[in-house]
């Protein structure tokens, strides 16, 4: 998606060969028609897939995923990464280790809203190691219910998560494709879908 | 707001006299095409008011809010509840107490995100003591910014949030106003904004 790698490249910032920070656009700032944007073209990538539902975990999925929800005119859930007080019985929980915050926590979703008929599309901001879409996923699977997609709004190329990913089976779509973050420059890999049009 | 009562009155699920679930449609699962609306709404009630910045609070603010700054056609920025690796210096900070989850948060904005140009609208899930809005008021006022409004999806009404927002010389606009979940029933307070067409 153009304006997506134009935009990162005229704000993102490289902190160090393995992160690019995106907070002035998508995870603390966001840019509320870039969302828009971002959601139709998921929609675009993902039509035709029976999908019944957006999935993603809070915080930063939420604003590209309800946007992505829209245009599918689907319901999004967001799982939680922990529990509160009025949310806390009946649920599915992975354990997802985090490489920005290098921590592990626990997201749940509530199992009233997942079920076998279901046909998920999990949305993330990244992809690096895969770890937070295979919770999502086996969240999903818990529930009996299939994975349709994975959409990524920034996949980092240069690390194994869509490997992972494609391996075991799932179908993946990245807005944009980080190649390489070094020497503080930000370079893309090739889009991988003939079906994006937006590319 | 009507669509939003009615969705209260089918979905809503009252825990106690205090607490309203709404965990199908607003915070966990989110209903998109709602969350649509609320922004019109939002922006409808707030147009003119001269607002550069909508903020809120990380998570179940941000699918309202989201769409509340893309009808508004300026950025939203959320704060976060906790530092992250890729986010931690120069932040703004308030702690806030959640009546949902009983408990102190220590919530952060980045102060590159706001100017004392900057003219804010506060969007937030609910409105109960009000602890929430102050603490996003108090960290807009922190960069010398002024807070146009604060706009509410759902306000108890029964609680004291909005009078003290009101006292404090805040344009305080609720979707949904609940009078009391007394005997599990909700029963709505009348709309207090002759503005709000959508009512």
């Amino acid at each position: 998606m153009k304006q997506l790698e134009q935009k990162i490249l005229e704000e993102g910032i490289v902190l160090n060969e393995n992160v690019l920070k995106v907070d002035s656009f998508l995870n603390h700032q966001v840019d509320p028609q870039l969302m828009f944007s971002m959601g139709q073209a998921f929609a675009a990538f993902f039509e035709g897939k029976g999908i019944t539902k957006v999935i993603t975990l809070e915080s930063s999925g939420i604003a590209p995923a309800v946007m992505t929800a829209l245009q599918m005119n689907v319901p999004l859930l967001f799982a939680r990464k922990r529990k509160s007080l009025t949310l806390k019985d009946d649920l599915y929980t992975e354990k997802i280790y985090s490489f920005t915050k290098q921590e592990e926590s626990e997201v749940t979703v509530s199992r009233k809203f997942l079920e076998a008929k279901d046909r998920v599309l999990i949305i993330d901001d990244f992809l690096a190691n895969g770890d937070a879409a295979l919770g999502l996923a086996r969240i999903a699977e818990q529930a009996g219910a299939s994975v349709a997609g994975i959409g990524i709004v920034i996949e980092k190329a240069f690390q194994p998560g869509r490997n992972k990913l494609i391996e075991l089976g799932y179908l993946v779509h990245s807005l944009a494709r980080v190649a390489s973050l070094t020497g503080g420059k930000v370079t893309f890999a090739p889009d991988l879908s003939g079906a994006d049009s937006s590319n």
